[in-house]
């Protein structure tokens, strides 16, 4: 089996470290268009060899693009083009973070059965292919969306190579995956982002940030380092959802704001009370 | 050397662990009110010994106040009494999050320079003895407040202290101390509350937010795991602080949100980029 990734940044020089690794793929062909990163690529030992978008797609049989949603959504019908022209029942797969656009985007493609649209619920703040590690997706969800548009077969493969990366599969409408996606990461990246800029203004000195910063800020502020290239795409793409739950998140925060400014003890504590359900959630 | 520790949770338990292992207390003496805790320090075998307050700071040659803030304002003149009772130079210190309001609830004690107020920035969001581990403060920062209020030999024995924890001093005002940490610490935890509380809010299937937690979010909401406890005196008395800096957290927020709405990638890209600077702060 050979196996194509389109983009060698942290999602897809993982998946391609760990597929050639555990026996997935015996070939592994990267696409970068970052001649930088497509050297680094190349020396780490991400893939066995970096070729040009058409090579790959011609040559591979599962072919992952693992780029900004915003580019993907883009490629992915080109990819399905080349399909077209090629013999065999090759495969593509994206990974990316939003997936109501790109569904839509390959709705009536000819080959739409070829593509299944995932998203493995694993990562780091850190991109590039510097920042690919082993053993990144084990024990973690990876969302299949709209299965039913895609070719069993196709989807058997995919179930199979998720399964090599020690993925747990669930099932998922692509517009449901958004809205649950806006509450649990996507909202989480913009309250980092905020709480990064809020210090940084007010912080002048950054020794004292440095100096302060117990364990607790870090963790919280963690996503703020996430790139612009990633985020801007699935903020815009998901900006009905993402709204929504932003909305939700000001109230709350000015719930808390509000009981502070009263000096409202009972209030406070009932709002740290309620928050603190979330133990019984996230271990 | 006997160490007195006021309150056997995480930062009193931890203290009491390393003082004793590392050789700076001879004797651990413990005072816990709640009964269950205080079996269990003893169980685990954080101290030497539970005793009753008044005993504990009779018979300690440094006595450690780690309850939250505002009963550790109440306290902290009573073991400066107790102290005017005693024989020998008495040094009492505690390690609350908030620092204006401690310093001046003995600000005129006859006793006053027995008193050295610190804050170990260290910890984790779970409370208790059985929270306590050993290790918790090495390498981190620890903030004197107002060491010039203090008996210089009560602030070298605090330094000696902190020392064997292997902390970093940091001298500052205590009120400068409450404004910085309104901005690194005390905003952290209100944004994850609010995080908290959002997802808890929009989603009722406990069972997605488990599925789709991707570390990102687990890491950004931990803090929501923190004792109300602890926190309710911390946000009520630095409240104006930590209102400023809401105030400031709402504006960046605000400006997310309006950059969303309105598909603007441009702004969206500069503010994560503008986020993206705490990278140079917190590796």
């Amino acid at each position: 089996m050979i196996v194509g990734v389109i983009g060698l940044g942290l999602i897809g020089g993982s998946m391609a470290l760990d597929l050639k690794r555990r026996g997935f793929a015996d070939m592994v062909l990267g696409v970068e268009k970052d001649p930088v990163n497509a050297a680094a690529a190349k020396t780490i030992g991400l893939v066995d060899d970096v070729v040009p978008f058409e090579d790959c797609v011609r040559r591979s049989d599962v072919v992952v693009i693992s780029i900004p949603v915003g580019a993907a959504v883009k490629l992915l019908p080109q990819v399905l083009d080349i399909f077209g022209e090629c013999e065999g029942e090759k495969v593509v797969i994206d990974v990316c973070s939003t997936k109501s656009q790109i569904v839509r985007s390959v709705h009536y493609h000819p080959l739409r059965r070829r593509f299944v649209a995932t998203h493995p619920m694993a990562g780091t703040e850190y991109s590039g292919p510097w920042a690919a590690m082993p053993n990144l997706f084990d024990g973690r969800a990876c969302i299949f969306a709209n299965t039913e548009d895609s070719d069993p077969k196709a989807v058997k493969t995919v179930e199979e190579l998720y399964g090599v990366l020690n993925m747990r599969p669930l099932y998922m409408n692509a517009d449901n995956h958004d809205v649950h996606t806006a509450y649990v990461s996507h909202i989480s990246h913009v309250t980092s982002f905020a709480l990064a800029l809020t210090v940084l203004d007010k912080e002048q000195d950054e020794k004292h940030i440095f100096d302060l910063a117990s364990g607790g800020f870090s963790s919280t502020v963690r996503l703020a380092k996430s790139s612009a290239d990633m985020w801007v795409p699935i903020l815009t793409q998901n900006r009905d959802n993402v709204l929504h739950v932003i909305d939700t998140y000001l109230e709350k925060m000015n719930a808390f704001r509000d009981a502070i400014a009263d000096y409202d003890e009972e209030k406070i504590e009932s709002l740290i009370h309620d928050a603190n359900r979330i133990k019984k959630i996230i271990r």
